[in-house]
């Protein structure tokens, strides 16, 4: 278990602001809408946010709908750094009366590795039936969600530092790993399929849900919009009894 | 059927307050979400909170979407275990022109026996779905929900009394009980249920729904909706073919 | 084809007040609500109030979720009687730029054959694989919707003129019809299944969908809802195997 | 790729109106009621409209459920047809930071060739699914999708410049084009399939959604909704095995 302090300048204006787009406010209304889609029942799942060195932050274990401003973390990365102990959190803002998450180090995987600016966790269903049912395709064949020809897929872009978005006719390869008994030891996981994979934007966790992160919240909320709308479809295919990855000739328009 | 009696006094004060959290305004609040659930159809279950002594009830028969503070019932626990009569109940508060739910008793076996703060009774399609797949599954395998190694089990609490909530291997395991023609009657086969299996914080009634409990309301409605979550899944790895309970090697991390 | 005339005195203040309980308010707010719910999907299904003589009907080809009081036509039972043409409506109050919805003799006949307060027509897809699936069971099987031993049942009256709704081990029997290439021309098939089925507050009609009515509102719409549960229900059953019609020994309490 | 400009006098006041049903307020308004819907989940589809000679286009890549006024782009059908350069747009009115839509070509198409007023481009997964089960139809079946007796086709026309609807019996005919790596291209495939189809109000992308147009909103929107409950419908008949092209008797009414 990671242990926690904040400093003492406890600073509760890190997390007021009337901005709309502020973290400390745009966390809460991301996992309100979430909570409708189904990706963060029961209090699972959740949001973070990083604006430069500042990372914002849910706490464990809150009703996702009912999230308010005020029980937001506030942590800064370069004091993260600079702790001795990589497991100690030093926040620079607690709420009262919460525990950290334990989805903390995997967000901060994301910043850290990625220089990623959202980073979105979802336990959607059909994340998780993806892992189930790739589960059963045997050794080799259940680390990696593969699906091809589906328009949604040009939603993701091409990878860590590169620009432009994958195309149509592209397989997007999401890596799964195993889950373990508890959350923060998927950390040195996430982290390996991160070096595996440097192109993914999306860790799925077998038997749990899904890590999807980007550049901004834009970008990690419609990427993980794109990858539910594909695990949904990838389901009803294999109910149908259709394969997700197809050999297609591309049509090519005549005049130009 | 039950008979009941309000107190010459029908104290209104016990159900008007300006506090969102008040149980008279947040049993309407909760049932109107659940309505949008589903869980909650066509006057269907509802729910009841317990604020020390007194109980909060939701009446038979109302529109759970349209439900108003100033329809609820209120209950004394102490006063109705003076009561020389156990069937009969006596109301500190009555709202005009209802009648009492027949959850009533079932709401109280959770008060009483569980010392819940609150019940949650829905007749979600997933909860019924899943008694009906297991009633197929022949005697001895018809009485119990097993399911394990799914994230979301982590929602759990271990059990009355107990700190702590299940792990992501842990079977979590439901009674199921079988339906009876009046509601009221389901009471003594609840608190068998509740008897033999002291760790639980549900019970799902056959071709009925399912009665969730906690300590408060976040946990009731928690707990709720992550069975919700894990009776939906289970419905759809059955329409796939995969199995609820396996034998799954837990994955360790290397560095700690 | 239907033709109508408006009385002179064309009074709109039947359909303006302030109650949202008022007809004029309800109908749009109701059918707000049914979008969500998928029954009124692209202008399709409807409903009607009857308030003693009068009765409101929403216009044909409106986008159920835009409603306005203002949309609302109100026709007089009494006058309705005494036109010499039958298929002639006379409208108290008719909105401008609309005509009249082609539901208008099927509402009717909810109202005088059965004293209805209340018709509601969806387009549920649901109700619609139900007609499917029976459509398939053969003559003689494909003419009732037959379902027992699920609690939602209890959410019907036992029929028109008595008193007290169904018990669980009933078996609900509702009544399918052929759809026509007209929708008024249902209206004859519509009354010779009230005939038939004298106590059915509903009628399925093949591949198009289910007029459900009730002596109010309220009962007309949560017998809508328990019904709509019902067929999902058994369109799901269907899909895993289970029969609808089952022989269960009733579970009867040992203490009394 | 077309190039874009904007003429010198870029008027914002084409996107200022106090008016919700000016097409600046009801493209927002509509593609946030879609993204409900899950039509334009992850910035995939949206939604066009004409009024006269002007265009209103949302932009490419923006959070449809977020979408505003500003973010519209507005285009002269008179002054793109006396452009030279045929892919090159001329934009009365363009928002600031963001670039013109892939789909713009796609919507002109609806608005030249059909005089449509409004078209809709969805990736709604219904559409999406069925494209894929006629894919394995084989070679002559997997380029229309054919559906009939059921109620929902009466919501469509009849066809471009032809008065009334379908009736029940006529079967809905919707082509499919196949997708193409750059969604502009898919301009020549989809102006092809008005040709061949000169009546019909949609097109089928394969892999891909749908597009719908219709002369008014009201029309193309209602349409888009009934033809995403056909899409629904269909999948949900085809996993329960039932043919959506059926030899049904009309039922006659014996009195009239």
């Amino acid at each position: 278990m990671c242990s926690s302090t904040t400093t003492s300048e406890n600073n509760d204006l890190l997390v007021q602001s009337s901005d709309p787009n502020h973290p400390a406010n745009l966390i809460p209304a991301l996992c309100a809408k979430f909570w409708t889609l189904g990706w963060v029942t029961g209090t699972g799942g959740g949001a973070s946010i990083r604006s430069d060195d500042l990372v914002y932050l849910a706490p464990s274990g809150v009703q996702k709908e009912l999230m308010k401003p005020d029980d937001i973390y506030v942590l800064s990365l370069a004091a993260q750094a600079q702790s001795l102990d990589k497991r100690q959190r030093v926040y620079l803002r607690s709420p009262a009366n919460y525990k950290p998450s334990q989805c903390t180090p995997l967000f901060l995987a994301a910043f850290t590795k990625r220089n990623a600016g959202c980073c979105i966790h979802t336990h959607s269903h059909w994340a998780v039936l993806v892992t189930l049912i790739l589960e059963t395709q045997g050794a080799g064949k259940d680390k990696e969600f593969l699906i091809n020809n589906i328009e949604q897929i040009k939603g993701f872009g091409k990878g860590f530092g590169k620009s432009g978005n994958l195309g149509y006719h592209d397989t997007l390869k999401i890596p799964v790993i195993e889950n373990t008994a508890h959350e923060e030891d998927l950390t040195e996981f996430l982290e390996e399929a991160m070096d595996k994979y440097p192109d993914t934007y999306a860790v799925l966790v077998r038997r749990h849900g899904v890590y999807v992160w980007g550049e901004n919240v834009h970008k990690a909320k419609t990427m993980c919009e794109s990858l539910d709308y594909l695990f949904q479809l990838a389901v009803e295919m294999k109910q149908l009894g259709l394969p997700w990855v197809t050999d297609i000739e591309p049509t090519v328009p005549t005049r130009k």
